[in-house]
């Protein structure tokens, strides 16, 4: 059951050159994580044992691949840059952690593993959860991340903003309560822009601060973040509906059984499968500026919408 | 069942003071919390409203009473100290909530009200927890807290190492696993060093960090509070073996129905109140160069130690 969308997508050597990009990313950043991780020792190891394990039970590292390239963008400098993408997944993986407790979306798979709290227990997964997301602040502070206190500040300062109750935790809130609601496209479209949106926005600005680029750029790489952002829901939302348990690595039809609005369930398949395009080259125009060191940034939304759905 | 301890302590004056302290404490970090807190709005108002609700379901407020009272030794601006002291009493509040879970320590009352959990839902609790935690480190980066990157950035890099798994975390992942295994006094000290003494620290010394002070006087107010923490801790295990269940606000006798050792159980009563009492001296101690703008710390540990028990 494999389709693919009617778009501009790029040329194979251009998607063969992203393909290759991703994975050197993902190998990068899961050292820098081990680097920063703790070492599960003493009578609370089993803390850090579920925060590695969480971790390292795979992902594509999407965000660190973001802000590595936006980063690159800007030439900064590269054990920085990992920093930076290592405290974003960091961040990701706790609010993974945390929505799949059986309080939350209940999962007990996640990229085909167990999820933590099945691993581990659930008090356990709660703490891991915790223990990441304090860890990526810590990293962000850290002067190792970057010489200025005001970078580092900033950096800690946004992420709070794009993590907290106004931004990822407020967007699972309005996930949590959309079963006893009745969401239209607007409230699909601010949930996401919550629960995802706003630490894709965060991962694309922050390379360019740990560059220190300056406000325009900023500007253009979060205008990158929030198109591609929505295309990347769409492309999610439509492999829950369309695609085959294996490929998800977790259970498909899930927001449909739980009575969740999507922009699919909205607006129909082909709507969003060409919603879904428009947005992706929304995504590569906002690069315009930026020579071929933005190519993979320019390929990846095209990419997430070619997957087998 | 009143009982006092037998301690030097200080005179009625001197605990008149204290008290006209702690309250006039509370008072502003609760302005200034009200000030740095979300407004519920729109569709995730419910992770505002939950926030909002376990912040005010009231409390001693003493953490932002160490921060304000260690600034004010060292003349630091009081809108700064402020903030500081509002961050770490929003992760003190982050932690009381989580900790409540029920697949954490299960409590249904907390300062005699409905826990968090209770007065909304559990996935509600996990996401203000999450979203006071974030709030701590956003504020502590804010600008508005201290003209000084370097400052945010070294307070955000203490405050995740006093709050992460090798600290708060890592003290609460010690306390969990408590029913399979049989501490002795040194692992209950440590588990106590790490889930709460480890906040204190950071409450005391971030009040000098916020008014510059130099290395030595960190290094005095951390001596202070890991005294004075242990002395805390020791009162608290008192009141949950003697203390009437209104005293407390919750529950008591809990932590030997939960197969719990504590400083009280491993030493008996009596052992225990000297060791706190001689905590309380040493926390004195080491605020020896100070004059009488120390005063309100001083009295401090007896003022706990002194509390019916």
């Amino acid at each position: 059951m494999s389709e693919t969308l009617d778009l501009k997508v790029p040329s194979p050597a251009q998607m063969a050159s992203l393909n290759a990009a991703l994975k050197t990313a993902a190998a990068e950043v899961e050292r820098t994580l081990d680097e920063v991780l703790p070492t599960p020792r003493g009578l609370h190891a089993r803390a850090a044992e579920a925060m590695r394990y969480a971790i390292y039970a795979g992902g594509k590292r999407l965000r660190p691949f973001l802000t590595l390239h936006s980063a690159a963008v800007f030439d900064a400098p590269k054990a920085r840059a990992l920093r930076v993408a290592a405290a974003i997944e960091a961040l990701h993986t706790y609010s993974l952690v945390h929505d799949d407790l059986p309080c939350m979306d209940d999962d007990d798979l996640r990229r085909g593993q167990p999820t933590t709290h099945k691993k581990f227990d659930e008090a356990t997964a709660v703490l891991a959860g915790d223990g990441l997301l304090t860890l990526a602040f810590g990293i962000l502070a850290d002067p190792a991340t970057h010489p200025s206190g005001e970078v580092r500040a900033q950096l800690v300062a946004l992420l709070a903003a794009a993590a907290g109750s106004e931004g990822m935790i407020g967007g699972q809130m309005i996930d949590m309560l959309a079963p006893e609601r009745n969401y239209g496209a607007d409230d699909v479209i601010l949930l996401q822009a919550l629960k995802t949106g706003a630490l894709f926005e965060f991962a694309c600005e922050a390379g360019a601060i740990v560059a220190e680029a300056g406000d325009d750029d900023r500007k253009r790489l979060r205008d990158y973040a929030q198109a591609f952002g929505l295309a990347f829901q769409i492309a999610d939302d439509l492999i829950d509906v369309l695609g085959a348990a294996e490929d998800a690595g977790k259970a498909v039809g899930k927001d449909q059984e739980q009575g969740k609005a999507t922009l699919v369930s909205l607006y129909g398949i082909d709507r969003a499968r060409s919603e879904a395009a428009r947005l992706a080259q929304q995504a590569v125009d906002a690069l315009a500026p930026y020579g071929s060191v933005a190519d993979d940034l320019r390929a990846l939304p095209f990419f997430l919408l070619d997957r087998p759905a």
